[in-house]
């Protein structure tokens, strides 16, 4: 194999060589989730076995039901138990045939466990009761991982947010200084929004189903195979699988698959706000932030990328559009759709992975963070005080009467910006603080933008007694 | 004015013409909503009155809590009552400078209620506090109008479900006929499905917080003017306009757009499955379903097009990417991002009014839908008799043996279909039943479709005890 | 009416009041398109006169072939002419019966015509007919403004391109200072996506088509009606709207409508690129450049926030998901689907006046734009010349030999952040300037970052060349 | 490994087994690209060795202008080349520092060089150079695959236009008959859909462009290595990797992404038409079409699913958001956005090859589509003649003047309905045939719904010219 030269630009068709053959991802797209559990937890792998999981343990509902042999229920289990022994690959090209990888997943284990048990591998279901289960197991199990992620960033919130609950910076709205604020109330913001993605993420995982309805959700073949209560059959399938029991099977009612992709986008949404304000305090202008590990760049040595924040961004705006593949799947006619329930399935995966891997990152993030209070304290100057012309408004109004205030101030404030001059200083210079209603005036006060952060302290204790 | 010549093609800039001037929007272009209590309570009228109660309650809080005097209270209130004697066009083009309604409004509202008063009028907040309240308020008496016809919707659904509990018709997979379903169990999944989004609106609706910050979220200026306890202040704000209080401000932390995304987002995909299998269903040549009120053409008098579920699957198409913005301005930087936020107002409305007009919709096509019972009872031959050949599979190969079943059903499948003629007969002629393993064999049951809907009954009840 | 107290939180259904009745949008949510000429030519009341101009076209193609008479022609264009007398709001509810708003309108429109004339009214048409082809009227009146502004915008940013060819300021990636580069190459890149918009509008508008197919896309009515060749009908109608004919009818063939998708999302990123990097450029910290008139604030008078620049990065978020539900459409069903096609409607005036609003405010924003040529002076010294490292790793190296070169600059790079002083004395600290390799060395030169803009300034005249 | 029982529901980080260890995607969950070579074209070791031509392309073109030493550009191309000594599943994790993967695999590839070329490896280029142009060139390689597979579509739909052109069929609008077209000329729609997919595939793949620009975009390390002219390195470059040269660096000006993202989309929606009409058309009621080799399924042998247009249907719903999602990527701050960047590189590359799927699919589809004309026909009396009430309308009203025309068709087709009999038998029953004036009414001819196709077949014809 050589490289491409000019003659020949696209050259369709020209096999890629040697390296990871056959496979089609090993991250290197996705530094986000490279090397994650998560990304593991949602790989063709761990789809597979999910696969398994969910055949082994519908003959296993079925022996405890005395509709399938013990023996059956073993083989199954042990066959499934054997990953190793299916080829994903060879499965994937099979499933065009069907447009899905179960049937093909149920001819080879069914060969695995021969003739004997067979009969009782997959017996009465459709192969969507599989890939649906399948789909759920995954997606609980990377929901874990998630979640653990989500405790490690809350409580490296909360430890910022304790630290720094006096830290005060510059406020900042529409990208100017605004009033003060405190980085103890960010970050207490921040890890609401956490815990926020923690509450609905929790919900979801808990009650996701299991699905298992046959081949049009009426469970007919199972009376068929002797199931005299098909409602126990679902239950100890779902037992079996540590899964929630549907009302109704969810082939076309998509309630679990649209309340992940709320859930998820939700979760990549909350963990964007803290990158994208990580981002903007990192700047190089204004670096009161910084990431602990800062990626670095080959060419220019001084550079420390905030990179974490960077991917976390990224996830950010993916996510939304996921999202909304999945909602839009909704619409799924008929008793199991003709491209809806197969437009679910990347996406779906896609969107797991991704805030697998947002979690892990701000994990990292959060745990890392360094805060430069002796830059949020002189950003706050760089008004010139300004930053707390609205206390002085409020302060001087009755003390002046509103009009003349607003004279002295619009004054003012013209001056310092243009003459480069603090506003305590022109303030003072203005106003004859001998007159008997000036007298009571603490200019220096008034103008301290560490003294005008408000409720931002309570507010933050408030936030941190959210457990 | 005259018509345009091929002269003139586009020529822009010229004068719309005296029809509705300056209305931009009266429904024209959205039949699904137009007329709606929803599309009412979304128009610029209905978010003029909630900014305008938003203020109202402010000061009226600020009052009750001796921060400002009744008379103030009662001024603002008495003036913002008058919606009338503000100018929507002129708030809207007056919006342009500071990009957004309420300081101008403001402005506005302070001459109102004159030079006394007028210091009370916003005191203390930012246009944020207000422009969040409004869409909260908004948000509020929309979802209202939602859960109103989503109950209707349900009861209708309710009603249709045990009707044709026992109503057996083809369950479709892939758009093919797979096994019998019952439309009872289809209008209990579709019911349960109206349930699930009743529910997250609920939770949703319930929620919704009032905004009250400040500049940048610390509740500062609120304080300058006298109030000691800043959350006293939130409360009796969020209590005047029957809101919920936040636990802190969420300027940048916007759950509760989020929220209300995917609880809108649910509702349309959820509203959508009910429409696509209306379409489906009562397709000319299959017509199993018609709407109450066919939509009629002009050119075409025999047409009775299903308009109210096509209005509802052009909903389902819609909303979910409304949701994306939604979700993708959670990633808000600072204390007031220079666009996210601004990047919601329209899409939240959008959503609020296509739900609103959705629900409307989906209200009158489960109130007026007609069922054909006899199409489904014939369409179950329509594959004659294959419909039920899962359950000869299963019921055969403990009689027949396995591999003889499966060449059996095979060979009178492949004879039923290429020579238009019954699977009974087929099976009939094929098997003797005289042989001692056949003689139990009930072949006119075994083939009936009207007796292979497996537990759809039962699975009707127990979806129908979900209130 | 009273505002809402406590004990009547949502209250649905309320009247909303005299304000603007019946009128649901003015403009107020939307202060990035309210009062533009692409809001009115996008509104209602310009979709009647679209939807008008059709049907006297259609009527006045006719009487061109013979296939109508005269009078009929003047009769019902001078009927149409009078949009005034057509009531947009009753239209827009009548619509509700068949979907559409053009099965009302034909009748008025026949109304007004009287009766010798109304046969003629919409003959051999569908109501597809007359919407896709206001729709096109419409878009084509729309982006001839988009191009208008995107002449200006793109003017304004040569001038500036010019101005600052030389005007060097530090280059950013991540966040983070990288090496320097010039505004002018900055301006320069802001114009060519300008451009790139332009290009894709003008293609897209150029050959945007008429659509004249009757019921299912056959033209069967006309030939019924006398048209011997009804591909000159087509051609005759579509000259009279100045508008392209089709090679087919397009009723599910949209290309139209996914072209024009294309264009507006891209033109609302290209604009969405200056957009952030104006917001990012004006913060408090960097402020290297301002908007001509910031927006203000009511509590805080010293703020000048960058409105026009958030309201483009406000447009720049929604359109690309509004195009998203546009390309959704293509996967239309039959001759005309249900629900894919009334999907469209809203969102394609969604994308017109968002970036009919944002080419203006990209007009202005890029007119009035001030460009603070010291502070990005000022900020390339913020590295204390590490913003040339780059530059000093490639001329050292061969000097010092690369192992060498590499070890002085990571140290002299890590004393100058941690010590504050600039990398120019250190570096002649650290070196022997008599050694005879670096006697040649001009390390003034080397770390000047105004020296080290590259091919900035060949890069923007280049850029400028382009028409 | 045993499988998950009841206790261990989740059980996060459970190790996935030795099934393609490390290896994520083998097309699992896509079985619409499982296979393909567009699949193969996108993956992971498709990038790698698109980086490596990019790299080694660099060092050819500077050593092409003296700028480095013939050896090196040799010794450069050479373990390029060599892709599978490169380690993608490290170089992925190792992308995580520095947020790409580029920055470790220069490391690599400079490693395997050796230290006297590697000094020749990225000389002067930045990350996003490499990464921009593998995408490039990974897109230019996929989408002359999907040129392939556009090309075998169209003549395989060409060839069905042609075969069918006078085939008469109902045109269905709102899923209701409307009145007879041709399969003809639907299989032309599609082609021209095809078609215009094809022209804008075209367009944006010759155009696309190499990236090459240094740091920020300036290319001023190139100058330090010595190129007096970098448009000339840029071209020789380009050249060397048959693309084009870029007027300017593109960094950050994404208009190469984003007429992708519009290219891709368009020809995901383009070929989803076709798949929704074959699913609708092969309904089992319906019957019209059917692929020629339909999927199967295990459980139900009569089933032949339409897998490629439901497979087909899935890439058109996923899409757009794809789509969507770059477009956002537009509004890229800085020299290098930090995440706008990173977000496009998954979803470019699942855009790409879920558009080089479905070019694949609608091949076989196309070339594989069985039309049973007898079903079409057939169809046409379902309405009892009433798909030709529009014609009746139009050719009565001269004859019976246009009241009683109405009354006449209103009547008689409530009965054809109701009596379930042909609209021609009562007809003739209603009108007087031996009235003057109706003596030369063929009421056959005009009933007949295979001559009312009107101008179905030349419009075919003129379709079918363009090539």
């Amino acid at each position: 194999m050589t490289a491409v030269g000019p003659e020949e630009p696209g050259e369709p068709g020209r096999p890629v060589g040697p390296v990871a053959s056959g496979c089609l991802d090993a991250g290197l797209l996705a530094p986000g989730r490279a090397g994650s559990a998560a990304e593991a937890a949602t790989g063709d792998a761990a789809f597979l076995r999910a696969l398994l999981d969910a055949e082994a343990a519908l003959t296993r509902a079925q022996a405890s039901l005395g509709l399938a042999p013990a023996a059956a229920a073993d083989a199954v289990t042990a066959a499934a138990a054997d990953a190793a022994r299916f080829d994903v690959h060879a499965l994937a090209l099979r499933a065009r045939a069907g447009g899905n990888p179960v049937i093909p997943l149920v001819a080879d284990l069914g060969a695995a466990v021969g003739d004997e048990h067979s009969p009782y591998v997959h017996r009465g279901a459709t192969s969507q009761d599989i890939m649906d289960t399948a789909m759920t197991l995954v997606s609980v199990r990377t929901l874990d991982l998630v979640l653990g992620d989500l405790a490690r960033t809350e409580r490296a919130l909360a430890r910022l947010a304790r630290e720094h609950r006096d830290t005060v910076m510059p406020g900042r709205t529409l990208t100017q200084h605004a009033v003060p604020t405190t980085f103890g109330l960010k970050a207490a913001g921040w890890r609401s929004l956490v815990l926020d993605a923690r509450d609905r993420v929790r919900v979801v995982r808990d009650g996701l189903p299991a699905q298992l309805g046959g081949a049009a959700g009426t469970a007919a073949a199972f009376a068929v195979y002797g199931a005299s209560d098909t409602a126990a059959l679902v239950a100890a399938y779902a037992r079996e699988l540590g899964l929630s029991a549907p009302l109704l099977p969810w082939h076309t009612l998509r309630t679990p698959v649209a309340d992940l992709a709320g859930a998820l986008a939700f979760t990549a949404g909350a963990l964007g706000k803290t990158a994208v304000d990580v981002l903007t305090l990192s700047r190089t202008e204004i670096r009161e932030l910084s990431e602990g590990t800062g990626g670095g760049s080959s060419a220019m040595p001084h550079k420390a990328n905030p990179v974490r924040a960077t991917l976390l961004a990224a996830s950010a705006r993916r996510a939304p559009q996921l999202a909304a593949t999945l909602y839009g799947s909704m619409a799924a006619e008929d008793e199991r759709p003709a491209g809806a329930w197969h437009a679910e399935w990347e996406p779906l995966r896609d969107l797991l992975r991704l805030v697998g891997g947002a979690a892990r990152d701000a994990a990292e993030l959060a745990e890392g963070l360094r805060v430069h209070a002796d830059a949020m304290r002189a950003h706050l100057d760089l008004t010139h005080g300004l930053i707390v012309s609205e206390r002085l408004a409020a302060e001087l109004a009755p003390v002046l009467g509103r009009a003349r205030a607003k004279d002295v101030l619009t004054r003012v404030a013209r001056r310092a910006t243009a003459e480069d001059r603090p506003l305590l200083e022109l303030l003072a210079a203005e106003l004859d603080l001998n007159e008997p209603e000036l007298k009571d005036l603490d200019l220096v006060a008034l103008t301290d933008p560490t003294r005008y952060a408000g409720s931002a302290g309570v507010l933050t204790d408030r936030a941190l007694e959210r457990r």
